[in-house]
């Protein structure tokens, strides 16, 4: 995997590396994870991921809720690169991790992982850019959650 | 299944018999719609008979989105009434039907059904309020959605 | 709700009634579980419930994998009577119970809610059927599971 | 996005590029794929691309039900690099394409798009293994299915 860190970026100028424990959420697999093949279906992994943002955010002190109300922002996802190295199974206990690896002005690169005990299933690098609500365009990543982050 | 029709229900003064060729709608099942088990997952035959009610409205004359900017209004499920029979599995390809049997000022009570040929696998009757979209409270079923159930 | 345990079944000898505290299981609102109309999808209660099913089996001492790896049976949902009667939204901490009602030689009727504090949004009745995996069909509740349930 | 084709694999002796014409599935847009930020969960659109990938397997004469009974494989998703460029919303009726780009001995390159009309919504490069159902292990892809794909 590339170091992704090193591309340059516009706007780049504003950038910081966020380095520090990853923030962990367990995730049990259910049925409604699984699929025919007797796996956790693929596209599910990005749900498992999208919970432990959601847990990191709220762990930090900057629930979801409260980024839509106090600040009319949302985080979506832009880009995912997502390598899929072993599949899970009903009743796995998945640790799923959020690594922020950098920060731009709108823009969030974070380093996540699904593993299995020490067994790394899934590693994915997503991005997300920070939205203004209603128009749905770039905005500035809230003051209050960028110190939250740092 | 108790004859739902028989219950008497306030305003049910404007209530109608609703009756017709039902309308059907083909689902294929695919990996995500799996589970373990080898079988369709139990929840997903109400996204199957959700997506049949949609393209339903749609094909009178109704789609969920004109309902939505022209009338405020949004049909949300009150009560669902369901017996799985029996299984579907990777690659089937369902019929799934809807037939509206009652109508109130605010309220649809519609059977519906996913076969695979003539097999039953699962029925249901399923209830609709009609809410106003802002205000989430009841709301009147727009008179021109009336018509062209009738 | 009628009361469904006053329905004389087919071997209903067998039947014991089940009372006691009900189990309980939180569950987080994620954006996963949420439409476009702002609310839980209708459909994925189905899937806490099921999940709060899951976690009571593996409470009172048999995991989903014990009972398909050393009993060859899974359980599947032969019907289920659903009254949705609030919107839960994002972020909602829900609470989901489980109060098996009922039991048969192969079946098994639970009562299920979801509530967000003191408010019920979702009351259901499942009925659950004891399958042979193998064979897909009835099977006897096994003998340990069944001591464990009284 | 890097050219994948540059780099070499191991087993690389046996690649292929495959050019023609994408094969494109439609997908309508119902409340099921959609969230409370009001456009499609992002993780749904890996629903859509394994839809439209399961078409056209079908397409050129080799449904799943057969590669796994006849041949007893499945494929699994090893990588997926997506790029999510605009929103997808209710009712919306997105084309999504399957482009063939690259084959090995147990390995299957494509690229994805889901548009809507001119709109490139999202964009992917999907890497497939192929793998032994019951042993879970890379195997060859099948001769009679890399016939049907050049």
């Amino acid at each position: 995997m590339t170091a992704v860190a090193d591309t340059p970026r516009p706007g780049g100028g504003e950038q910081s590396s966020l380095r520090g424990e990853p923030f962990v959420f367990p995730v049990r697999v259910y049925y409604e994870d699984t699929d025919a093949a007797g796996v956790v279906y693929y596209a599910n992994y990005l749900k498992f991921m999208e919970r432990a943002r959601t847990e990191w955010l709220a762990a930090i002190g900057m629930p979801l809720a409260e980024l839509e109300a106090a600040h009319g922002i949302v985080f979506v996802v832009t880009h995912a690169d997502i390598t899929f190295r072993g599949p899970a199974r009903l009743g796995d206990r998945l640790d799923v991790s959020v690594e922020p690896l950098e920060r731009g002005r709108a823009r969030l690169l974070v380093r996540q992982e699904a593993r299995r005990g020490a067994d790394v299933l899934v590693a994915a690098r997503v991005t997300l850019a920070c939205l203004d609500r209603a128009a749905w365009k770039p905005a500035r990543i809230p003051a209050p959650l960028v110190e939250k982050m740092t």
